[in-house]
């Protein structure tokens, strides 16, 4: 009955079924469904899954398993296993279908040509939309699904594509050059991820062709695959900002400690150091106490401003709104932002400082620190992101521990600093 | 040539372009394109430009525009407008397409009904493959692209779908009803998008149907639709966790300032309870001014781990993996991750706290601390999220607030307290 079950679901619900199972027996279930378990399951599933899965299975089954899977899916399971595991699974394969997984995995990490699918229709100029109906009708082992077909020369270069609504409302007499869509848009297999997703959205495509350096057509991309890779940099970036890694929910309570613990200890640099600012002004503090009560509005205030920026700055760059174009007017609108904002707070916080503290002056002290410290928090919630992008740095995961230590250091050091003048207080 | 010019491009290119330009040459651009304007370009606008350009245009011209798009694109047009102007345009359209633009626009916002297109091909299930094809062929007024078409019964109700590429594969002779899919994957048009969406990437969908109330097919949602909503959901995670707004990057500073503000004032009121959590130990700090040095970095290394924990379940429940099922496995974790970090923590911070101050009891004290706030964050970082969650609050909008502020209050209190018991402070 479960495998009956197993059989008629999608594999994302399997994937969520085998998810839910104690560890132990997810292997059995696995070895249980036989055949009838469909490999393009392990897509679906967390990497730590997976992979404990893929360990816990002999290779010859994970061979014929992988064999009948579309060749991205093949891809993306065999490279996250290490290279013997790869090639105990690849030497079991037919030749041919080995061949194009290693050139698969051959592409760098992240690229377009480990996302592509090696089964394509590609078909010459020449053709009619009735020959090519025929040819589709006849072969055997067509891709699952596709959305276009592709035409090419004889050196196997692509010189169009035609989507499949075209060729279903074309009379079968036309010849399919007169149909193609001449100079689609189409990425090189060694093209990154990121900007084949951004390519998609922009464009509305559903599939595109890969090509190789000498414009040989060598995959199809797909945008049910491009749909992960726009839902995981999105996710990445936020994790980023965040500081976190790319744990999954199924990762054990170690590998997730660890994982957050490296952003804990950076971070905790930038705690050390903002409190070494703090106390180069013990004398001030003790001089007058009502210091350490305020000092932390003005960093927390610099610190939220900055994010702001900051996260503002780090999404313009991923979908390249922001570039070195239109990067000074940026800048202009940030610094006014900050400023506006910056004067508004202050005259919130200075008010209530006088209030609280009966002494006008502490209130003109918080008031210029925060000015101060929000102009600070747009320049470097901007230009921090900036600079780590154009250093070869991801600005989504090292921008925040740079502007924070900015917000904190200028906002104690403002404060106090102005504080210890205003009121002539021992250093 | 310009024009020209304008007419090659893609509308997302076209969109670039209007934005580059100043704001007053934008409209005379539009008209100047005169019919070489694909109004499509609008929808790839940011919405301050996208609402400037349609307001001064005048409305007849709009209606003619508009009238050329696909239903969802037209819908993404007028929705953002005020009645009065929707009202304006709709008037002028052919009856057929105001009553489907009107009854898209009916629908709630952020549903499937607003994002589907009510042009698709619907045949009965005894037609052969050969009949569709030529209907295909000889339907003029086919939408601009489609992937699948649907199958019906007599009353309209859905029955199955088939893929084009599934059509092209099979023999003229054979029926749709023996090779559609019983059963596709369908939509309310009253299902929110974000679901939707959902369903699409779970279930590697590149097309779908939208049924109303009573099964019937009304409309058609298109993969790059939903990418775009995929994104902007994405985004708006992302945004919300910065306290930030839906604001665009062409924005005017003064609008952008108002919508940070907002985020902005409430932290302040964050950081002033947090201030009045200090002030109780005004007299402990004022004997021992360390305790001012060290206090941000308890607060700090608490909403930082807090943060983690947060994003990570603000996430989690958005993508539904977070469910009643699970939380309690998720709290323990979280709890778990917690108590080993604060565990590490405390000793590193208590070891440099004890060097730099001599005091070995001001080392225990700051390592206490830490592991109570590291807790809360823990608790409260997942807690908080999934309250706001039930309550039918954007978790991602309002959990920072509540977090950091919890982290912030105990921190201090946790801190400043202990440390006035250990070394028996006045207070
Ligand atoms: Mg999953
Ligand atoms: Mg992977
Ligand atoms: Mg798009
Ligand atoms: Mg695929
Ligand atoms: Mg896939
Ligand atoms: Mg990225
Ligand atoms: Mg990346
Ligand atoms: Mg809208
Ligand atoms: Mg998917
Ligand atoms: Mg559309
Ligand atoms: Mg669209
Ligand atoms: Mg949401
Ligand atoms: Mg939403």
């Amino acid at each position: 009955a479960l495998i009956g079950l197993a059989g008629d679901l999608h594999e994302a619900d399997v994937a969520d079924l085998i998810e839910a199972l104690p560890e132990d027996e997810r292997v059995p279930l696995v070895r249980l469904l036989g055949d009838e378990f469909d490999y393009a399951t392990l897509t679906e599933l967390d990497e730590a899954v997976r992979l404990s899965i893929l360990e816990n299975l002999p290779s010859d089954t994970l061979a014929e398993g992988i064999g009948e899977l579309d060749s991205d899916d093949a891809v993306y399971i065999l490279e996250d296993l290490d290279a013997a595991d790869q090639a105990a699974i690849l030497d079991q394969l037919p030749y041919s279908d080995r061949i194009q997984l290693q050139r698969s995995l051959d592409y760098p990490e992240d690229s377009a040509g480990r996302l592509m699918q090696t089964d394509f229709i590609a078909v010459p100029p020449f053709w009619s939309v009735g020959q090519t109906i025929d040819h589709m009708r006849e072969t055997e082992d067509l891709p699952d699904t596709f959305h276009e077909i592709f035409v090419v020369d004889p050196g196997f270069r692509l010189i169009g594509s035609v989507p499949l609504d075209k060729i279903l409302r074309t009379k079968r007499t036309t010849k399919i050059s007169e149909i193609m869509t001449e100079d689609p848009q189409t990425f090189k297999a060694t093209d990154d991820r990121e900007d084949v997703a951004r390519a998609f959205e922009r464009y509305n495509l559903v599939s595109a062709a890969a090509v190789d350096d000498a414009g040989r057509l060598v995959g199809m991309l797909m945008i049910d695959d491009i749909v992960d890779v726009i839902q995981e940099e999105a996710e990445e970036d936020l994790r980023g900002l965040a500081g976190l890694g790319d744990e999954e929910i199924s990762d054990t309570v170690l590998v997730t400690a660890r994982s957050r613990l490296t952003w804990l200890l950076v971070n905790l640099c930038t705690a050390g150091l903002a409190a070494t600012v703090i106390s180069l002004f013990e004398a001030p503090i003790a001089a007058m106490v009502a210091l350490a009560v305020l000092m932390p509005i003005v960093a927390s205030m610099g610190g939220n401003a900055a994010t702001q920026t900051m996260t503002v700055a780090v999404r313009a760059l991923a979908t390249r709104e922001l570039t070195a174009r239109n990067m000074l007017r940026v800048l202009r609108r940030e610094v006014l932002v900050a400023f506006l904002n910056g004067m508004t707070l202050a005259v919130l916080l200075g008010t209530g400082a006088t209030l609280w503290s009966g002494l006008p002056g502490l209130g003109m002290v918080i008031a210029m620190a925060i000015i101060i410290n929000l102009f600070f928090a747009g320049v470097a919630g901007l230009l921090i992101p900036v600079a780590l992008e154009k250093a070869g740095v991801d600005p989504a995961i090292a921008s925040s521990v740079f502007v924070t230590t900015v917000t904190d250091v200028i906002g104690f050091f403002a404060f106090l600093g102005i504080a210890a003048l205003w009121f002539g207080l021992p250093l």
